[in-house]
C-alpha cells in the first residue's frame, strides 16, 4: 500500500523559518536565529582558489564523479576505518539528493529516529514510502534503542508496512549527541538480523567536540555489508551554499547494486555534481593541513558555544542532553510544564511561537523533526551566532568564544528569552 | 493505480553510453561519438572569472535562488516575449532537478511525444506517475499532433490513466526541430480545454540555427497561465558540467501553486543552485554582449555540422527531418529496411549496434527514447564533432567548419560508417 503523495508539498520548514528570518529582519526587527544548521564561517581562501582553478571543467563527466575526487573520498573513509575504493564512492550536489537517491533505490518503507533531521521524512513521502518512527530515548545519543525498534519493526509489519531501510544520524542532528559504540554495535546486529539497509548520515562526524573523549564508531565498521554512509563539505567547511555531498557505499554485491541504483537515479535527477565543486572536493577531501586545522577549529568553536546555550537551557530549567558534537542543543522543558501552561505554552508549536514573539528567538519546534508534538522539546542551532565575516574569523581564533562581545551578548538574548517564557 | 517503481533503476542511457564511450577510448579503440548531447566548447573565460568570483557565496540563501539571479533570468525570459518578474522564477542544480520537481508537483499522469528526450519518462516512474507517449508525425516539430494527443488522452483515460502533465521540448531533442507557431497555437488551446499542465523544455532555444527564418512560439505565449518553461546554460553556453538550470512560472494563481511546490520539493531534494553558480547565472542570463556573440557563434557552429549530418544520412539513403535548431539529426532507414535486414539489422536496437560494433559510431537507438522498437531510427548528437578545444575555437570562428580538416574527417567517418551498414 502506497500512501498517497501530499498534493501540495510544503517547504522544508530549516529553510522556510530561515527565510522568514530574512524578511523579518528586512524589515527591521531583531531576531536570534536558532533554526538554521548553517555553519556559517568564512571560506578558507584555498578552498576559493580551488573553485576557480576548476572552471575548466565544464563536461558533464561521470555521473557518480570523476575519478581525482573519488579517490581522495574513498581516502578520507579509509583514514576513519571504512577502508574504500573509488568505485564505492558517489558524489552529488549536497547530501540531500544522494539520500533522495537511496530512498529511490531502497525497495519497502523506512525506519527513522524520532525525532530526526526535517529532510528524512518527505523524501521518503516523495519517495512513496511509509515511515515509521522510532523514539530516541536521551542515553541513546540520536539512534534508537534496540529493543523500541524490533517493536517498531515488529508493529509497522502488522500495519502491513515493509520496513527496509533505517536512517541514523551519527553524530545526530537535531540532539546534538553521539550514539554510544556499544549501541551501534547491537544496531548493526540488529540491522543483519532483519536485512536492513543502513543509511549513516555521518555529516557532523569531523565536528565531535572532544574527539578524544567521544568515540566513534560507525554503523559501516559493525554491518559493513549493508552500510551506506552519506557526507559532505557544508558543515565541516562551512560550505552549505557550495552543495558538496558524497557516498560512500558498501564493497560487494549489495553495495554494487545500492550503487548503481543510486547513479541511475542520480543520471536522471541531477547527472553529477559540478565539475568546479568536484575540483573542490578532490583538494578537501584529501584534507591538506590547512583543512585539518580550520576543521578542528571549527569543531572547537562550535563546541564552545553549543555548551554555553546547553547551560542555559539548563539554567532556566529545562533537561537538555550534553551536546558532544555538532552545533544543535535540543533543551526538553517538561519540568516547567504546569508554569508554561499558564502562559498559554502547551506543546512545541505554541513553544517555538512564545519564544519568537515574546523575544525574537527563532527555533524549531519538536513537532517539525517528527517528535511528539506535545512535548515541549526544540532544537537550537547555535552556529549562527558568530556575528560577521570578521568576528567569524574571532571566534575560531579565540580561546573563549563565548566571550567575545558580539556572541556574549546573543548567548545573553537566549537566556533572557528563556526566562521570559517563565515571566 | 500507481505503477510499481522499477526495483533496479537503469541508469540514463545516454550517460551510460558516454562512460561506455570513456572506457573504450581508453582501451584504444577510436570511436565517433553521436550519442550524448554535450555541447563541448570552451568555457568563456568571462564566465570563469564569475565563478571565482563567486566564492564567497558560500551561505545557503533561498531554496529558488538569491534575488539578483532571478531578476536577470527573469529579463532573459521577458526580451523573449515572457514577460517575467523575479517571483516567477527557480534557479537550480540543473534542468533535471527542476522537471523532477515539476513531476513531484503536478498530480496525475503524463503525456509526452514519442520519441522524447530519455530523461523525463524515468522521471516519471521516480514520481510514480505512468507516462503515456504521443507519436510525433515529421511535419510537428517534435511536438504531437493535437488529434494524436486528444486520441492519446482519451485512450489513457480509458486505461485508468489520469495525465495532467503534457511535456514539450522546443526545439525538439531529439529530432532538432522546432514545431510550427500554428501547431503550439493549437496545442495550447487543447491544453487549456483538457486542463493539463504544460511544461515547455525549452533549453534549446538559443541554439536555433537560423533564427530569422524560424519563427519561435513558446506554449508560455499561448496558454501563459499553465505553462512553466524550463532551460539552462548546458547547451547554449557549452556549461553541461556546471549544472546551472532555471525554471519560469506563470503569474497568476496556478502558477504560484507550482512554484512554491517545486520550492518546497527543492528544499528537501538539492536546498539551492550553489552560490558560485548563481554568481554565473546572474552574469550570463544579463546577456552582455560577449554572451550574446558566443551564442550566436555556438548556434552557427551547430547548424553547420548537424545539417552536414543531415545531408550524408540522406546521401545514404535515410529519410531525416531537416535540423533546424539544436546539434541533433534524427535519421530513419525505413527505406532501406530490405537491405538492412538481409545484413541481421530490423531494428533500432540492432541498428544501433551494427554502427557500434561495424564503424565505431555511437548513436542512441530511437527505442531508449520511447520510439516504436521496431522502427530503424536512432538519435545523433553532432556536438562532440568539434575535437580539442582548441579545434573548438578555430570551429566557433570557421565560415565553415565542416571543412576544417577534424570535423570534415568525423563527417567521412560517419558516412563511411552509413554505407558500411549497406555492404
Amino acid at each position: 500500500m502506497t500512501p498517497a503523495r501530499p498534493s501540495a508539498p510544503a517547504p522544508s520548514p530549516n529553510l522556510a523559518l530561515n527565510q522568514l528570518v530574512d524578511r523579518r529582519r528586512a524589515r527591521g526587527e531583531s531576531l536570534v536565529h536558532l533554526a538554521f544548521g548553517e555553519a556559517r564561517l568564512p571560506v578558507l581562501p584555498q578552498l576559493a582558489a580551488r573553485l576557480a582553478a576548476g572552471a575548466s571543467r565544464a563536461a558533464y563527466g561521470p555521473v557518480a564523479g570523476a575519478e581525482d575526487v573519488r579517490t581522495e573520498v574513498a581516502g578520507y573513509f579509509t583514514r576513519r576505518r571504512q577502508p574504500t575504493t573509488a568505485d564505492q564512492v558517489v558524489v552529488a550536489p549536497g547530501s540531500k539528493p544522494l539520500l533522495m537517491a537511496l530512498q529511490l533505490t531502497v525497495p519497502g518503507d523506512v525506519l527513522l529516529p524520532s525525532p530526526a533531521w526535517n529532510t528524512y521524512a518527505p523524501q521518503a513521502r516523495y519517495a512513496g514510502k511509509r515511515v515509521f518512527g522510532v523514539p530516541v530515548p536521551a542515553q541513546c545519543g540520536g539512534v534508537p534503542a534496540p529493543d523500541a525498534l524490533r517493536t517498531a519493526l515488529r508493529e509497522a509489519r502488522a500495519a502491513g508496512g515493509d520496513p527496509r531501510l533505517l536512517i541514523l544520524t551519527l553524530p545526530d542532528n537535531p540532539t546534538g549527541t553521539l550514539a554510544p559504540p556499544a549501541l551501534v554495535r547491537e544496531l548493526g546486529a540488529l540491522a543483519r538480523e532483519e536485512d536492513l539497509v543502513v543509511v549513516a548520515d555521518e555529516i557532523y562526524r569531523d565536528i565531535v567536540h572532544d574527539p578524544d573523549r567521544t568515540p566513534f564508531l560507525s554503523p559501516a565498521e559493525v554491518a559493513p555489508e549493508r552500510t551506506v554512509v552519506t557526507s559532505g563539505l557544508s558543515k565541516t567547511l562551512g560550505l552549505g551554499g557550495w552543495r558538496i555531498g558524497v557516498a560512500r557505499f558498501p564493497a560487494g554485491d549489495t553495495g554494487e547494486r545500492l550503487r548503481a541504483g543510486v547513479i541511475a537515479v542520480a543520471s536522471e535527477l541531477w547527472s553529477t555534481l559540478a565539475g568546479p565543486m568536484q575540483h573542490v572536493a578532490a583538494y578537501a577531501y584529501a584534507e591538506p593541513p590547512e583543512i585539518t586545522e580550520r576543521v578542528r577549529a571549527a569543531a572547537r568553536l562550535h563546541g564552545a558555544v553549543a555548551r554555553a546555550v546547553h547551560r542555559i537551557a539548563v539554567d532556566a530549567g529545562a533537561t537538555c542532553r550534553p551536546p558532544t558534537a555538532g552545533f544543535y542543543v535540543y533543551p526538553d522543558f517538561e519540568p516547567l510544564r504546569e508554569r508554561l501552561a499558564a502562559r498559554g505554552v502547551t506543546d512545541s508549536a505554541s513553544l517555538a511561537g512564545a519564544l519568537l514573539d515574546g523575544s525574537g528567538l527563532v527555533v524549531l519546534g519538536g513537532h517539525l523533526l517528527g517528535d511528539d508534538p506535545h512535548a515541549l522539546r526544540f532544537k537550537a542551532a547555535t552556529s549562527l551566532l558568530y556575528g560577521d565575516e570578521e568576528q567569524q574569523a574571532a571566534a575560531l581564533a579565540a580561546d573563549d568564544p563565548t566571550r567575545l562581545p558580539h556572541v556574549a551578548g546573543e548567548l545573553a538574548r537566549i537566556a533572557e528569552g528563556f526566562a521570559r517564557l517563565l515571566d
